[in-house]
């Protein structure tokens, strides 16, 4: 019996409801999708609750979920996730922020949240708050895209359960950290007098001073919100039997691809945004079979579309991706498991996710032939009614690699 | 409200994936099926995971928890079923085995493991082993059909996590178990001495000597494999308030049923193989209810057929299959529900049990009239998507025997 092996596709956030300005059909419905549609064909297809039914998942705590690692264990908040998509080490324990670099006068009242879109020296900036010590905490920081960064805290008796410093607003003062729960006083402050050395350092630093005479907004002070602690997570392929890969654009699925120990393939045109390389990614998917057995590819757009509420846009980005879709299937090797589904549903109506299930779709040689299109209605007719958690398991019996138990 | 009685029809393996040599359909789609088609038609239908989605079941592992015995809880190995269903006497905490008389030398190296599939003489043989005492452990040993035998230890302090003395290969020494918990020291170091005692009683036996005149090959070792811990099992008609029965030609199915305190319909055409006689299983099933409520009937020969990646030859076996029930039909009493599903899939394409769900009938008179085919594919239109835990609590409600929760 051949051991297959597999590329599960996510396309964030592709579930949807009925649309006024798509005839009452879901984006997926509405789409010109020749390829999706012939793959249904020969796949068996269902519907995915992506946690439970009703339940709204995040992006991450789905992903988390769909790979085998259950979320209401291992997920305290988005931080851990965002630090490791930064390639910062994490270890079991520590307390991870993401943050912004914002722009406060004196009175630490915030004047722009992303102080002014910075493109350029955040790199410096970090370096004069990295390995800082505060108490008997260690603090590391590092610099994400733009006016991104992460912010992990190392030390004994830290938690997660402090409060958000980033105000999420501007023209009100920063928020002093809350302990959320009295195990987290000592995080709090540490976490509060950081943000205060942070603004006296970088005030003074010569990248602002030189932003402040180019008339720009300086990064003055650095934000943090989304708590959470590093969780101990299995290693993917000791728990699966799988080495896997990920090709994906968006730091925080990459982050729970590297917790998980899964190879990051990175390539210019993987963006994460409306403009990325759709056929590229299953091109460097394909490569990666190679040499994993495993390769997850997250398309971000259709997600970006569902917050924008542009339905119309939405099933653009989705007639890109049957494009790409054809194109991986006339270069996929023999014995290769095509899974196809979404992390969340994301509702034009809503701009946000929703608790709504997800349509799936699993291509191989011997599938049983149910499908008829891919979309949310016509995919409820076939087999496949499964939860988040089960999908590694339906897995790993598709690629003929799960153990029998009994006789 | 008319209490009924009920049939359950377990098609073993009978699920299926789509195969090239018939058109890209299952075996169940494929094959020629008026009778299933017809009683689906008047019938619930549905799809049903033997376990969990994806989770590979064995025959015992399935039938343990079609029967409403959880395997996670009962189930450590398939020893104890095996001896069950040769008659063997057990008790909880009895350590089980399934044995094969087999051919070694005397490097005791494996000549044949099934003795020349020995027909004649293992009752004999039986005899000089069984009621042996090791240390303070009570030894009991009983033949099955040709090559192949139980063994019960009993005895205290004894573990069922022991590796097989059976090298499931030739021109190799037998194992030595091994202990693979620490708590099973004791029961490997009685299983080897066991063993070699066996050999040294067996190989001057003269039903051996005999054989060995006639060029036969001698029986003279017991090589164990598959041990599990007889479980504590609440008697079947106690949990369900049915009285049941099975007619089962498979040891291992059989031993199932009567360690669930089921009786056991004998007769001489349940061969558990190809030639089974389906219309007399059934005959005799009806008979059956003269006496009881529930009745289990097991037809092998579709898992015999997966296992041998026959696709033709599983058709063949579905339509005499689907002869035997419309013969069911014409003999069945009033106010009998029949169920008609299976323990697993057996994909021809695999060889093997997988994890794919199976299809589901219940068929009674007032049931909700919503099927159109018997298989896979037809069935997943219908209401039914549960798991192999819920089918007794289904069946206890189309009987009209469910007891109500709450007013």
């Amino acid at each position: 019996m051949i051991q297959r092996k597999v590329i599960l596709i996510v396309l964030d956030g592709v579930g949807d409801r009925a649309n006024r300005e798509l005839d009452n059909k879901t984006p997926l419905q509405y789409a010109h999708t020749p390829n999706l549609d012939s793959i249904a064909k020969r796949s068996l297809v269902g519907l995915m609750d992506p946690i439970a039914p009703g339940i709204r998942a995040g992006s991450d705590t789905s992903h988390l979920n769909l790979l085998g690692y259950d979320p209401y264990k291992v997920y305290t908040g988005r931080g851990p996730f965002e630090a490791a998509g930064l390639d910062m080490e994490l270890r079991p324990g520590d307390i991870a922020f993401r943050c912004n670099f914002s722009t406060v006068n004196e009175k630490l009242e915030v004047i722009d949240r992303r102080a002014g879109r910075i493109k350029k020296g955040t790199q410096e900036l970090v370096k004069a708050l990295d390995g800082m010590e505060i108490e008997d905490v260690k603090i590391f920081v590092k610099e994400g895209v733009e006016h991104r960064a992460a912010l992990v805290l190392r030390g004994p008796g830290l938690s997660p359960y402090v409060s958000d410093v980033d105000p999420h607003a501007k023209g009100v003062r920063i928020h002093d950290a809350k302990a959320l729960k009295p195990e987290a006083e000592k995080t709090a402050r540490i976490l509060n007098e950081f943000v205060h050395r942070s603004y006296e350092i970088l005030k003074e630093h010569p990248v602002n001073k030189e932003r402040e005479s180019q008339g720009l907004l300086p990064a003055n002070i650095l934000l943090p919100r989304g708590a959470g602690m590093a969780p101990h997570m299995e290693d993917f392929e000791k728990k699966h039997g799988m080495k896997g890969a990920c090709v994906v654009g968006t730091p925080l699925i990459r982050g729970i691809c590297r917790m998980a120990g899964m190879d990051t393939i990175d390539f210019p045109g993987a963006t994460g945004s409306y403009n990325t390389d759709m056929r590229g990614k299953f091109e460097h998917a394909v490569k990666a079979l190679d040499t994993h057995d495993f390769v997850l590819v997250n398309i971000k757009a259709p997600d970006i579309a569902g917050h924008d509420m542009l339905p119309h846009k939405k099933v653009e980005v989705i007639e890109r991706i049957d494009d790409a879709v054809g194109h991986l299937m006339e270069i996929l090797p023999e014995n290769v498991v095509v899974v196809i589904t979404a992390d969340h549903s994301t509702p034009c109506t809503m701009g946000d996710h929703s608790g709504d299930p997800v349509p799936i779709l699993i291509y191989s040689d011997d599938a049983r032939r149910e499908g008829t299109e891919f979309n949310e209605i016509a995919c409820a007719k076939g087999s496949l009614r499964i939860r988040g958690e089960d999908l590694m398991n339906v897995i790993l019996n598709v690629t003929n690699r799960a153990e029998k138990f009994g006789a």
